[in-house]
């Protein structure tokens, strides 16, 4: 007898190179990889995951979710202790699940959270250093926090989307997009029921050249409008993304966890 | 002519065997020895530093204060920039002032503010995996917190000195002792004219033992009364320690900036 268990789990992406198996690079660590080396340490099987989000290398999360078919009489809800044995300290599994034979990680999700850090201090913090991107210079951040609304809605991101990208549907609904000072850390929240390839990054990267003045928050329309990637500001580095929540069914409130989320300016 | 140049600093503690260069050890890594290879590189001169606190092997800091004698031109205040570059990404720092010539970072430091972090969730935080020591199973956390202000005052604290000291006088005063709950985080902060070694590890786990009823709040004034070593608690792991800061002058508050520093259960 075959179970779907479902995964809770957060990472730091530094050392990995993003959460997919890429094929013909089986020397590269992946999240993936790793979790599925360690079911087969555990069971001895060859599991195939699933992941809500396919983050990118070097982005982390923390509420990560994941999946796989298993024949194992563990029990779901014992996999948590038992891959935390096997794993690197950087991948941590926080709840194990049964869920319906049919549970699609990646298709059944109705939203996501991710946030992107920016950290204001002259030097690193070096405590954050590794989930949060140093920004150079002063920001207009009362511009960020205004222009983040603007991009909630049903649109076509297609400028806001990696030329890279294969998706032919462009359009997703950004339910809620904020910036958010926490002495001197700077957040990026959005929440989308889905989000295109680098769809976070490349919106970090715009609020940001709307902090430093290079763009104005009322750009944004047109930007959505003109339909094209190089309307957009930069992709802001991995390292400031974090994957937070990922949600199978609407939440009563998108960044519904955000009290107990800030990061203060920690040690200063 | 030359100048003394007082640096503050942080690091993580994980890597390091500690603050200072161990002699007949030249192998393993030392904050000390990658300071003065940092100046080396970046000024050519053999500088000896001294250090406000001496970490352990695993210990972290956020305001260590450092201090050294240079030859060079080099700005003070320029320091930071200069060495952040040369300096392995978990040693940061934050603040380069000049000194005046007969400055001694330990002996001239009049209180420090050491935190130690104890982490509560049933699985480790991957954001604060190396800075917090995960305890297992419940804690009685009123009572901790109704034992950490026993030990304020000026006592003799050899019950709480790790027997390889070679310390011939253990009286210090603390000054503050506490302990506070900020979600699935617990801190003990304490701040003292100065520490004996392991001092702080070792009231870190005797509060844990009265935490689990191994021992009782009440007990505190007889272990300190008893001068012995073996009536304290273990000593709790290194890698929940963080020396915050070091105060050359009395401070108005001895944890003035403890708003800022509050750890939120962060993702959760």
């Amino acid at each position: 007898m075959s179970k779907m268990v479902k995964l809770t789990l957060g990472y730091l992406g530094e050392k990995y190179n993003g959460w997919q198996i890429q094929k013909g690079q089986a020397h590269t660590k992946t999240i993936q990889g790793e979790l599925q080396r360690a079911i087969r340490t555990l069971t001895g099987e060859e599991v195939q995951m699933t992941a809500a989000g396919r983050t990118d290398a070097g982005v982390h999360a923390f509420g990560q979710v994941a999946a796989f078919l298993t024949q194992s009489t563990v029990p779901a809800n014992r996999f948590p202790d038992a891959l935390n044995c096997i794993l690197p300290d950087d991948i941590i599994i926080y709840r194990g699940e049964l869920a319906a034979k049919g549970f699609h990680a990646t298709k059944d999700a109705v939203g996501k959270w991710y946030r992107y850090i920016y950290y204001l201090g002259e030097q690193p913090h070096v405590f954050f250093n590794k989930v949060a991107y140093k920004v150079h210079g002063l920001l207009d951040i009362e511009a960020m926090c205004q222009a983040a609304p603007l991009l909630e809605g049903e649109h076509n991101f297609k400028s806001f989307c990696s030329v890279n990208s294969l998706a032919k549907n462009h359009v997703r609904n950004v339910r809620q997009c904020q910036v958010k000072k926490d002495g001197d850390f700077l957040y990026l929240d959005i929440y989308a029921d889905g989000f295109l390839y680098n769809m976070v990054r490349i919106i970090a990267g715009t609020l940001l050249s709307i902090g430093r003045k290079k763009m104005n928050a009322f750009e944004i329309p047109q930007i959505i409008e003109g339909r094209s990637r190089f309307l957009a500001g930069s992709t802001a580095p991995a390292k400031g993304l974090t994957l937070i929540r990922v949600d199978y069914q609407k939440p009563d409130q998108f960044f519904s966890k955000a009290d107990s989320l800030d990061m203060p300016s920690l040690f200063y």
